[in-house]
């Protein structure tokens, strides 16, 4: 099946799941979404591409992480997703909390026809991605240095859905799934990486938001942990002085010349280049393979 | 087993299966709520008291319907919930959302663990009050005076968790299900019939917000529907034009006086009475019996 038709099998099974919900609003709603790139679908589909149960596998590892980016959105007061205004931007943050909890919870529903060890495995990644997403708002109310904490809360956050559509795929192909599951687990891990340097490298028209976004959000990503290791004790308190403000461009400027300073960027590209080839070391796929380099190319 | 070890039980599940999600904050916010009546839990145990399954069934439905509780307090901006502040008031809307998606996923991948009937039966229930949710949100925007419609409603939103729970805990232990369902069913029901006439009817103190709260909020509950029926077209106008709008007590007053006239809330109990009865009927248990005429005596 080429790329193009399985993502539309997928968007029509979607589509009948919420419509069994029977309920025209959902349908409404659920509409107005932006389907993203469906890498979770797209990753189900290259491991266990013979298997009749991959797309509907799919469409509820898909619905599941729109429900988790409905929720995301109204905890974060994001209003755009996907170059599109959010459902919370839209309509409002109580609309964005019904639908996804109807996301979820169809989700879950339809993971009952599946063999226990794979609906575990999905239901297990959406408790820790729950608890995820309030290590990163807990996380993001002081400074924090500790780059094992934080790639753990992205472990939780972004990489346990990916690692388990990776895994589920795997055990219902009967491939070996601690392999995959590893390999999606560090696709996660990388891809968040990627995100959080883009948000200081491109520019704010590529970004369609101000560069250094994350910072002034809370969000201490792998560069500001890094550059935190490597500054003096003065330029320390500058950096912690900084966190959570609305930078002028001079303090921004600062932060960007002391990242080239001490490569805080390239270090983080260069652990998400160690996690993309580990998880290609452990796969012998060619399609696997293409998927963590795109990712990884998006960036520079 | 007595009712307080059952349930003093059912709550150390809630808190273990709490502990496995490995997060502090999660306990440290799961311990500020009040449990409430914990009636789906005592229905469970009623129904299944002989099964070793029941405790752990008890806890998950228990973890569902305060997952459903934390997101219902956002979505209606309400301050309390069973006499104390709600998580949304003493934290922030934000930390209700995680904390409810929280629970309701680490009930989720508790439910695996059982058979897939049972599992089917919460998980479908699960959506069903997703729906109710966003039903009674979308109903509230305007005045509703079709009493099927706002049963619908109420079934999805408040009913069929009940019915779930009753079901299951049929199948658990052998029962019939359809019997057990039905009077879950019309349990759920006349709990929320019940629920909205003392709103109208109970004072300001005893209520802990003002009387008739629900109409200013914009919901058309049964005795403003029945009312409706029964007034001349002028009258008709005027209860319309009083919808989600702050009532003066002289306003308050006319509605009270037309519905003492017209009988309307006598309409709706002979309704949630009628429910009952049926739910009595179709299941010979003295122990339901108890438990619905004890939700039933609650109002007078």
């Amino acid at each position: 099946m080429s790329n193009e038709i399985m993502l539309e099998r997928v968007e029509s099974i979607m589509k009948s799941l919420l419509d069994e919900v029977e309920y025209d609003e959902v349908t409404r709603l659920f509409n107005t979404l932006s389907g993203g790139k469906r890498l979770r679908a797209k990753l189900i589909f290259k491991i266990a591409n013979t298997h009749e149960d991959a797309p509907l596998l799919s469409a509820i590892v898909e619905l599941i992480h729109a429900a988790s980016l409905l929720h995301d959105d109204v905890i974060d007061d994001a209003t755009i997703r996907r170059g599109v205004a959010s459902v919370n931007a839209t309509e409002d943050s109580k609309t964005a909390i019904m639908l996804g909890d109807i996301l979820y919870s169809k989700g879950f529903s339809s993971l009952v026809a599946f063999d226990k060890d794979i609906a575990q495995c999905i239901a297990d990644s959406v408790t820790a991605l729950s608890k995820g997403e309030m290590m990163d708002v807990v996380m993001s109310e002081s400074f924090n240095d500790d780059a094992d904490l934080y790639l753990e809360m992205l472990y939780f956050k972004t990489a346990t859905l990916i690692e388990a559509a990776a895994k589920s795929a795997a055990i219902l192909e009967g491939k070996d799934a601690s392999s995959y599951a590893l390999y999606g687990k560090n696709l996660g891990l990388s891809f968040q990486i990627i995100d959080d340097i883009l948000d200081i490298v491109s520019d704010t028209a590529t970004l369609g938001k101000p560069a250094l976004h994350d910072y002034v959000e809370g969000k201490c990503t792998l560069p500001y942990i890094y550059l935190y290791q490597d500054l003096n004790e003065q330029e320390k308190q500058k950096l912690k002085s900084l966190h959570k403000k609305e930078l002028s461009s001079q303090e921004s400027l600062w932060i960007k010349e002391k990242m080239n300073e001490h490569k805080s960027i390239e270090r983080s590209f260069a652990l998400a280049q160690e996690l993309s080839n580990d998880a290609i070391a452990v796969v012998d796929d060619a399609d696997l393979k293409v998927i963590i380099e795109t990712m990884m190319k998006r960036s520079f």
